[in-house]
């Protein structure tokens, strides 16, 4: 499989012609530069799994919209994100870090789904991610709606225990029952607390500003998660990374999953999603509150990115930012990740 | 790399994790349902050609549209359709044929191509190709503007002699020099006739209905070209794809290039081209007309599809419609082509 | 609950605070001309179920598109219908007649859905489709995705009896289960014959242009299906109405239902469908076949239209579509319906 | 009338069949559930006027946008924020408080307008809001341009006499005739001085960033309008609500009545308006603008919302806005409205 | 003034610097060649007015939507076309003609309007028509609304007396007085027969397919009006521009008039327009048509194209058609204008 | 030619037949009005460089998108933005003044360019530019994509020497060599600085917020620019015009060309842009960053403004905050410009 690597000596780019054809004589045009528009769409560029030689992090798709009530298309996050990953550069001059450069990146496809039955498409994601995590990669899965979360946090229980829960949103996702079904989009983070996956004292939401009934406040109050609102987002001004930063330092030292809805972002930067929501975060501050997770690079197990609706998107605004939010992630996960 | 095949059974499934990655224990959900939605995006989901044995028809993807004076876009080509071919079914019940059962295909992902130099750009192409065509595969190259098919005609010719050629489109593409260059998407055919890669006389352009000038008729009558203009074929009525295989019947054992331009069919079925003309056939219309090219299976080396430009289309009419006329043209493609 | 029409005179406007609030003192403003944009949506402008008297024919909302596997969005098919209702004329020249003038319409609103199963919405709409049979109300319903035909089978099938079945559709929706659900949009008709809900020897299947497989064709064939081909209609030219009713000629006398999937109409008329199909009939030949059916006038027992998806139309084409198609049904039922 | 309300357990679902037609036996699916996308759509989802008891508080659309002189389609603001509403919350946990409990909401259907007429729909809209007035309903009125103010005041003038204003708008107003007609969207202000409706000096303008000529500023200061523009706004960061609610202190004790033209709202966040302005405040600051009348809710006696035009919209954003606005709106009312 | 035509050789080039400006040494780029996308848009490229010596026909715009009560928009219908002009090529090879060689074209601008008023607007437009007029110029006007026949009518009834007309429309526009007035984009023609504008019995109405009431039939027949309709059109298959020739033949020797209603095109091709209407002529179709009046362009003194509205267009599918149309119209205007 | 500026008297309505064609009589509608929305499409509206007299201001277009490797568009920037001139005012009550009163402003029209070749186009460029710095004209030049800058300053730096630069964008634009091309839009700034056309430590780039490699910050570093990145911007709060101002005071007395690429504004503010980034400036920022050279007005020897690019623009919003950056640009141009 090494001969892998050579054949793609970028590391990452899939599908172009000159560079695994071998007709490129005389290096007529650098594939370097084709990188910018040229092969199939992966997820930040990302090879193909089977491809790739002791990966560390895996971006995997999870084409599910059937936990949500009202409006669907999440089911083509993966395909929008992938695909508009092509604008994304190589070098995190925020973070001073290139991710090629410190971690295995690996497109491992898509999990298997059923529009029909969320009780098979849970079991089939639990099954998918815990096969990733088997080979030691740290996922980074992309929605789907967020009741894919659910699944993600049973597989990474499994392996890791109970967790800390670091939760972008604009809705705490914690009512109940919803049609009859315990299992949708807005039950999610309940049902966790209820499956004892993660801590509730060790959650912290951020940027909700939207309840459906007085209910949810209620439900967080009484599990001890950490609310922090949207007007408190705006209340830091442009120190949100480092006020941020500082409520989560209370995780450290535990297992840390990062869940980020794009609904988190104010509908003006991310209109291409489920329930879009003004008066959150711009985008500039919803990145920022992400990088502070900075802090918790060595303790954070995964991470999930959910929500990016293409066919209500406007201009790829939403799925540049969530392949942007990928960059983020992958160029925080700590450089210790790598063997 | 037999493996590969049994690894992903359908044969024309990328990047589904269950299918690869070995989790489906107990067949919880299907593969072949999967494909509907799942996975990489790749054209008309054929994996990519390094997981391919054999492989015997290749769709390639050209993504330049520096040959366009006006509006680009068709730089996306290649990934739009391979996006919108996720909706593509696996059989042809017009010809009766599963392109699946009787071919080896392959998406051979894009050739390197440079947005500053037509003559760079050029002879990428032509190395591309030609390593296809040394490998035994059929090509089905998927533009880009226009211009891509010059150096594809070059290929071709190199490979199999001067050729007759079928060519779909509203533009008879025969004009001069333009800004000084003289090459550019609308002069590929003066250009292959006066190198020779083309006979004048066993041309036939059809749906020809927008002229810049004179001189671009009196090129095409001196030259022995055959037109059928978009007014003929509305005057066949239903009876497109016999009237117009009729015309085509003198082409026979020759070897036979197909090149479809896709602001052939109607703007109102193909918004989404570089040059988009009304007044011309239906989508109905224009894939009859393809068809009506069955009859010379046995002579056709390859085909293009071109000018697809994504970020004009609207509700997908055009990446879609591109997608499927690639799924007409796999399936033409003659079964003797298997080995 | 007569004065309710006497506060609306023209029978069929909804929410102008003029025509039920009492201001409108000298008639400064027709309520007549209102009509054109005012008021409160509802289906070609009728009023609700409750106020109307003696209601004769009703459209009804079944916002569900659970059943779809693929692209969702026919669950604002109800609203978008509803919106575009307001640019449908009173008058239908071709059948010179005023649906308004001989029939109680009424918009019956939204049966209840459950987003997350389809179970428990099939129960809902058979119970819902009833209680309008019960009042001797000539059922028009909306969808949602074509899943929701079954279950309106099966009311209908309660009241009438075994059926005889007009379809028109793009796709003979006759697979078998899928992703291991018996029930989804692309099974209906397979599900009506095997529960003996319809007569597959009194089904008409008009505009089938694409298959999945050739089990299809083998069902339709075995269980004695007519299929009327998009390519037989495209063969009639101008002559449809006439051609499709000495078709469906055999079929008078028998109880008839009519399901209308709009991705029949070709994508460039109806691109806001869930699945849209090129290759097919375009509005005019649409609307001629539909009319087809008038000769059949005093035998059809209901009719649905199934798919618009809104979210997916450009320039409200296809919801504009669909709200003159409910226009045509409502003139097609025979003036015999008003009691 | 009261047999509506119990019809109508939840008091603000319109057009479920299940739930008036009687057929939900056993309560297979939920009502509360389906008020999330089913029925037909009414401003926030509330009962039409006719079938509310007592209503408090009613919303009414004014479908004109004559008054404008370049790009119209606010005409269709009424059906747009109406279809809008489906995605509003019944809880504001900003204000903690539920409009629906404490108010009697009706949706008061459209006023009757004549595209033709600025004469004669002032006269209708003056007398259809009179006859809200006299039931004892507090009127939020959903425009339309701006020019339907003018006709709106008439009418709280006369009930209410001489009015303290506040005013949201990116523009003054206050232009004089133009194009030979002294009454349009952009003279409003300047006609309600001269008319006496409202106190200048009790007239607070908020937001106010593009002036068309030095006219209006000099207009605003000799009427002693008081000015809060844009950049004021920006000034005050995370504190609007408290800043602007200290400036409008001293209205307290007056008849207040306000006015919110959305293109207030930035262009980036409201995008579908007749004329979008950039530079302005963002959602957040904007809704918190609003809400700095809250501590005018006792002297309120109207508000309306105008120049939402869903045609220039984009992914729903201005008109969910707008819909949330008026959830404010209805929020902020003082309960000591309820009756 | 000779000297601006030796500036811009081609005659129909505004505003490249290059040509006008001087620094174009050595013609390192052809203005030919740059025609197809610099300068300032004017309708089909042509010089302003004043830049023209002795104009033979000219195109002028109304940017009027007033007239209509339901959907605006038309307003920007002389920017879109001219906007969409830089695609129009510059030879007609259907009618083998140059309009360029055979006339002075002129974009003479727009008329002056007033949003506010339709009176006013009306005596503007017939002033301004007649100032063209008196110039010994042909009008092709581009509307705006239908209602601006109306004057423009005035204007051609004044210098020519009572006119034939050749009226292409989905509507026939005799409804009469509409909201109170008499003058509006559906009445045109009732006004134009009443104030002997036209002759009833030499006024041919095509493409017609939905009517408003029975009053419209009523009106046309006894008014000796002659309709082809849209299924009149479908009826003659490819053979439209002949046909249709023939039903005009005697119109031969009347002043004839030409207007143009753009919604008589089919939606699909023309969704950008004020009332779209399904059911129609194709692109094709529609264009067919139009030349049918070929046979009479000795006696054709005026053009109008109405209703096209940019903001409701997709991918600029119905301004490109509007401009190809006034392509078709300055090409059938016959040589002989040109002294 | 002084009679030009007579027959339109408010000194800059292009193509409003009423002004030019002498038919206003009794004034009924008037010219000032009608320049909201009547006319052909200028810059500003501004008329045409022939018809001013001692033009002092020139707004010019360029309308290439060659030098762009990924997304065109660009090259309709010109159009775009002339087009939405229409919304922008008269006068500028940010900084009172309006640029009509000082300035005799001309819309130059458009530059030669050749889609074909970057350096014929560039020759052209510096020619043109050159030819209106020779008649006294202060350009601002409207762009095509951002490598039209490099012969801007050619041009510029031939007048004017070596001049210090302040450079609004996302990006450095420093980077090297791009498939073998050492002139595209991304290496702008590395070929001014070697061929020594601005002064490396007199240059001030704002705005910075994505790099492609650590190479471009080593450049900007080892060349002295000055970097305001989009953080600090966010960290000056309301106060960006003062703060920005005092960074740039250091440039007073040196010949300044100021470089706006539109990429400089968030995405969501500014989507119809070749490459949208989010994080950066919202509008308002971005305006105020810009009125921030307001101080060095006197030194200014140009502007330009690059990258609109429409055909990815949502609602307008990017033409119009081109329009209105124009707008700016012209107001802080001092009068002592005017002669």
């Amino acid at each position: 499989m090494a001969s892998t690597k050579i054949e793609i000596p970028a590391g990452y780019v899939t599908g172009i012609l000159g560079a695994s054809g071998g007709y490129d004589e005389g290096h007529l045009i650098s594939t370097e530069d084709s990188r910018r528009f040229c092969g199939v769409a992966t997820f930040l560029k990302a090879p193909l799994l089977k491809d790739v030689v002791e990966p560390t992090v895996g971006f995997v798709g999870i084409p599910f919209d059937g936990g949500s009530s009202r409006t669907g298309g999440s089911q083509f996050g993966p395909r929008g994100v992938r695909e508009a990953s092509f604008r994304v550069s190589g070098y995190n001059s925020e973070l001073d870090v290139r991710p090629y450069d410190i971690h295995n990146l690996a497109d491992c496809g898509d999990l298997l789904v059923s529009p029909f039955s969320i009780t098979d498409t849970y079991r089939s994601i639990e099954l998918g991610l815990k096969s990733l995590l088997d080979r030691g990669i740290v996922p980074i899965s992309i929605g789907g709606d967020h009741s894919v979360t659910l699944p993600l946090l049973r597989a990474m229980h499994a392996k890791h225990g109970q967790l800390a829960l670091v939760h972008f949103d604009a809705h705490c996702d914690v009512s109940d029952t919803q049609f009859g079904s315990p299992y949708h989009y807005g039950s999610v983070f309940r049902r966790a607390v209820e499956e004892k996956l993660i801590h509730g004292d060790k959650t912290v939401q951020i940027g909700i500003r939207k309840h459906y009934h007085r209910g949810e406040i209620e439900f967080v109050r009484s599990n001890g998660f950490e609310i922090i609102t949207s007007r408190n987002l705006k209340e830091m001004g442009a120190d949100i990374r480092n006020q941020v930063a500082a409520r989560l330092e209370r995780l450290k030292g535990h297992k840390v999953y990062v869940t980020y809805d794009i609904d988190f972002v104010d509908a003006a930067s991310a209109p291409g999603v489920g329930s879009p929501e003004h008066f959150g975060p711009n985008s500039f501050e919803a990145v920022e509150a992400l990088r502070a997770v900075h802090a918790l690079a060595a303790d954070i197990v995964g991470f999930d990115l959910v929500e990016v609706s293409p066919i209500h998107d406007v201009a790829n605004l939403t799925a540049y930012l969530g392949a942007q939010l990928l960059f983020e992630m992958a160029s925080i996960l700590s450089p210790t990740r790598k063997r």
